[in-house]
Formats: C-alpha cells, sequence, structure tokens
C-alpha cells in the first residue's frame, strides 16, 4: 500500500541552468535538445553498458542454447501517477510481465517516449526515475530508447512504449495450445484494484479506504511455480479486460471450455464495494499485477502453496477447472448456483487504463 | 521513384460488414473491438508462427552462439503518406536499419500501436498492408504488437513505435568506440531526400522534379560490407540530423577529428535546389535510406565497390577522413578551401520528420 518507489527517487545529474524547463519541439530533433535529454535526463537513470556504448542499439550476449521471448507494449495511461503506480512504473512491469507469462526471466528493456511539446521536464525526470526504480525491482536493464515529440494538442503528455526480451526458463511450450481437460484456473491475489485505483483518481472519487494499484512484477511468482516443479500449461497476466476478458481469450484459443466459482475469485472490500457502487463487475476490472495459472488438478495445491510463497496480493486461489465443452465457452457459476456465459464487453469499461 | 509498395497492397480480410470504419476508443479496451483489429486487420498482415500463437509474447530460437542486437524507434511523422512511403514503410526500415548499423541481420519486429479516436479504418488498413510489404522487402517478421487509442485530440491519428532483435554478424565490434585516426568515412548516397520531400508534401511547394524519399532498408548494404571483408569499424543511418549530426555524434563519442570535403558529399539538383530556395543545408537534412561507413583507408575501394553493388542511391562516395585531433570536432572543407566547424543544431530543422 505504499507510494510508488519514484516519489523518493532523484537524479544525479540535473538539466542545466537556464535550460528550457519544458519540453519543446526541439527535444525531439535529434540535435543538443535532444543530446541534453539523454545526457541529464536518460543517461544518468539508466546507465548500463549497452546504452553507454551510445551506438543504435544495443548488442547483447544470450545465454547459449536458451530460447527468447519478445514482446511490446504501448502505455497511454490517464492519470500518469495513481495510487500504486504512475505510468513509468506500469511500462516496465507491463512489458516485464508479458515475457513472465510466456516462462521466460525478464532481462532487458526498450522504450520509446513520445513527448507531447510543454510537458515540464522535472514531470519527465520523475517518470524517468519510477521506471528506473521499476527496472530494479523487476531486474531488468534498459537497454535502447527513443524520444519523439509531437506538437501540443497531439498527444497527452507522455506516451511510452516498451519492448522486451527474456530468457524462456520452462521446459515445455507455455500458451493455450497447452491447455487442456482436466487442468485448474488458479489467481495469484485479489482482482480489480488497478482499475478502481484509477477510476477513483481520475473522477475524484473518495472511497472509505483508498484503493492501490496492484502494480507488481509477477516473475517471481512464476519463477517460483517453476521451482516447484509445476507443469505449467498456461500463464497470463490480468490487465485491461479484466480476469473474465483473460480467461475467454484461452478458452477460445484453446478450444476447451472453462466453469470459473464466483465465490472463489478474491475481492477485497473496498474493491467490491466501489464496483456495487458503480456497476461494475470486478472480472471486467483492469489489474496490473495479477496472473492466472493453468496446470493439471493434481498439481493445484502444490502450485498454490509455491505462488502464495512468492505472488504479490495473495493469498492465491483455485478458481476453476477446464472442461472439454462447450469449447470456447467460459461459465461463472455465482455463490448460489446459478450460472452464467461471460462473454467479452464490446465497448469501453474504462478507457486508457494502461 | 516509384510510390510506396502500400497503395497496391489490399488485405484478404477485411473488417466485417456492419462494424465500425472509424477507430473507437473500445479498439483499446482489451475487448471485442480490440480482438476484431487483431483478427481482420493485424493478424492476416502480419501472419507467421509466433505472432498466430496469440500469447502475450513471441518465443523465437536464437541461432546458436551469435549476439544479440537490440533497438526501438517511435514514429510520429506527418503527413503520414509522401512520396517514396509512409509512417509503416518508415517504422520497419527505421528499426530495422539501427539493426544493421550494430552489424546485425535484421530478424524480428514488435510495433506498439497508438491510434487516434476516429482514424479511418481503411487508413490504419493502408499503413498495415504498407508495413507488410517493407517486412518483407527487409526480410524481418513482425512477431508482437499491440494496439492502444487515444482520445480524439490526444492523438494524431497513427503512433507507431517498433522495437527490433537482429543476429550479430561482424567479427568484430562495430560503433564509435572502434573509431581511429586513419580511417575514412563513406557515404553510401545521395542525402537530404527524405527531408525535403516531407518538407515539399507538407507545405504543398510543387518543386520543378518531384523530390522521392528515400526511404530503404539497409542491411544489403552493411552484408556487402562484410561479405568483401571489410574491417568495418562504424556505421551510422543518417535520420533526424542528417549527415553532419551522425557525423559529430560519432566524433564525439569516439573522440576524434573528422575533415569532411563538402564536394564529395552528393546531393542531387533537385534536392539542391530546394535546399537554396528555402535556405537549408543538405548536411543537416533528414534522410532515411542512407549510411556512413567509418573504415580503415586503406581499404576504401573495395568497400565503396562493395556498396556501389547495394546500397541504394548510390553511386557512393569517400566524404572525409579521421584524424588524431581535435577531438569531438567536424570541419566541413568547402569547394573553394574554406573550412568551418559544424556543430549541432539547436532548434529543430523540421519537426516530426520521422
Amino acid at each position: 500500500m505504499s507510494e510508488p518507489a519514484s516519489s523518493s527517487v532523484s537524479l544525479a545529474c540535473p538539466i542545466p541552468w537556464g535550460a528550457p524547463t519544458e519540453i519543446q519541439l526541439a527535444h525531439g530533433g535529434g540535435g543538443r535538445l535532444t543530446q541534453d535529454l539523454i545526457d541529464h535526463v536518460f543517461g544518468p537513470a539508466f546507465a548500463n553498458p549497452a546504452l553507454d556504448a551510445r551506438h543504435d542499439g544495443a548488442v547483447l550476449v544470450p545465454p547459449a542454447g536458451q530460447r527468447l521471448a519478445f514482446t511490446t507494449d504501448s502505455h497511454v495511461v490517464s492519470p500518469r501517477f495513481f495510487p500504486g503506480g504512475d505510468i513509468g512504473r506500469l511500462a516496465v512491469f507491463g512489458t516485464a510481465n508479458d515475457l513472465a507469462m510466456c516462462g521466460a526471466r525478464p532481462r532487458w528493456l526498450s522504450v520509446g517516449f513520445i513527448l507531447e511539446e510543454g510537458l515540464a521536464i522535472a514531470e519527465l525526470e520523475r517518470i524517468v526515475a519510477s521506471m528506473r526504480a521499476a527496472a530494479r525491482e523487476a531486474d531488468v536493464a534498459i537497454v535502447a530508447g527513443d524520444t519523439k515529440v509531437v506538437e501540443r494538442g497531439k498527444g497527452d503528455g507522455v506516451y511510452l512504449t516498451t519492448a522486451g526480451i527474456g530468457w524462456v526458463e520452462s521446459a515445455c511450450a507455455i500458451g493455450p495450445a497447452a491447455v487442456r481437460p482436466g487442468d485448474v484456473v488458479l489467481l495469484s491475489g485479489d482482482i480489480g484494484r488497478h482499475g478502481m485505483a484509477i477510476l477513483a483518481q481520475r473522477d475524484g472519487l473518495a472511497f472509505e479506504s483508498p484503493i492501490v494499484s496492484d502494480c507488481a512484477p509477477l516473475w517471481p511468482a512464476v519463477e517460483a511455480l517453476f521451482a516447484a516443479g509445476i507443469e505449467v500449461h498456461c500463464l497470463r497476466d490480468l490487465t485491461r479486460g479484466g480476469l473474465a476478458t483473460a480467461v475467454i481469450e484461452i478458452a477460445e484459443h484453446a478450444g476447451v471450455g472453462v466453469l470459473l466459482e464466483e465465490s472463489a475469485v478474491p475481492v477485497t472490500e473496498p474493491v467490491r464495494g466501489a464496483c456495487e457502487i458503480l456497476g461494475l463487475d470486478p472480472c471486467f476490472v483492469a489489474n496490473e499485477g495479477r496472473l492466472i495459472a493453468w496446470v493439471p488438478a493434481a498439481q493445484a495445491d502444490a502450485a498454490l502453496a509455491a505462488l502464495a510463497a512468492a505472488a504479490p496480493g495473495g493469498p492465491p486461489a483455485c478458481i476453476g477447472r477446464v472442461r472439454d465443452r462447450p469449447a470456447g465457452q467460459v461459465v461463472l457459476r455465482g455463490a448460489l448456483g446459478a450460472e452464467r456465459l461471460l462473454s467479452r464487453l464490446s465497448g469501453e469499461q474504462l478507457p486508457r487504463i494502461c
């Protein structure tokens, strides 16, 4: 429930006295002001040998014989700072978590900044400091980057696109194709916090207990499953679209049916209360530090123990099971036994959540 | 001088009849409309096994024992379509070329789309088709992607961030640190076309001969240098900031002096004429398909022959040489022998050029 790490981090090498304090179009022109940003903002924060070589890309040495995971995510969250995180922290963990969902230990990130003319450089420094702290927390290095600037009214302060590379540590292929009837669906912790934290911040809602985003790195949870010898069939981090959308996507791609038990899904009282007031289903609300793991039923207890020791937001729970039909359909059984079919939302529950 | 390949490419699997024809916020919500984009726009265009697995990232098998290059670039060019290319073509070649400058054969790209509400889906399809054609031309696979949508007035149609992975094929480390006195600076072709093409398109200028962007993949030129056994010390593609900024950056990071011969730098008559009318120095105008190679003077002729056979926009030229001092300074000697010191532009010659 702490504030984001960014707030206490300052940079050693500030923009020189007399230099602009707001982003100008020329900061994206590749000339002296671009160099100032690299020298005084990005360089000191992300210092590492690959970045310090100041070449067009990073040259890295992969471990022999390992498969590589590669992924990307753009981040346009509004507001940029919220309880439990900020756009920088989200961009680092979001891409690191997508790698972890491939069974890969996150190693290297790149980041593309699209800045709007007029952004305070102090705010950019705060975001960059938060990214540095998040990268340390997730044990990744930011090894390549790029900056572009767009005119006022053609952006919204900062958009970030991170891409990442990790080394696959799972013995078998993890993905929807490996899911089979008899698997159980495990959820690593309580759901709905990120979406409700953003919504409260954006609309100035004051709930009795403030809701803090669950934004967190998930590789330690995946590593714990591997260390416990779990045969992990599929992993998915819950982001926009929430738990329900993630389960539907996997059921459709795997061609299996899924029965979820609503009463088994952990939701904290503040999140449940806020969802009730606003008429939202927590199963469709965004998260940024929760995963579902699909494992053989026989390993459910061992997998839950591993997640309990390493996953943020626990205790984890077994929330459902895979059946052979109806293919692609996800059924949610309520506390009183009534069943309903879950389907993707067509509309947007909450735009620019990540 | 042909139109971009995109204009003649159509997609096999259009958006279903009755579906929205413009991007809505819900296209970025992770629900049904996001899935529609994946199924009908991105999936058919970029089809490959890694993307078709529909997981959180691509799992790829690197060749044994090779170093990896990793880079990223954001693209915000305005206008999105211009003579010789478009934002999609630029995004694919831009990142592929940054990999080539590390001595790496480009292999895989990711792409993050930041779309503005209201963008015509037909235009997105045109950009995606152009990316597909460019990826084929550069022999890379687009294996991972993400889409976000921002409200009207918070973007400008489409911003693209590509990241890329390549396999380093050079025996020695390529970069500013390898540059030494006695090296020569080779330029692969004529300069200034991309910047002048964008400027003409943006301001509705009609020059006598239309200027077409030089946007092109550069790996074939690098591969030709390697095949000819050239000991390549440094490579840099010329983008925003132009030839002059690239040479200054390398001279500064290498701690060497550079003497450039202005009369040796190839500039076509239309570009030279347009620059004179507008008071621009072609050495600072953006390019998207030209490189400089820093090689030992003894190998200059062999390297020029290799570039002549494989680099776009030739003939290539030897435009300067490296000397031990003054460290970090680039001197341009004019046709009449007068010398002037080149320094980075502080302002912006042309915003949103790439």
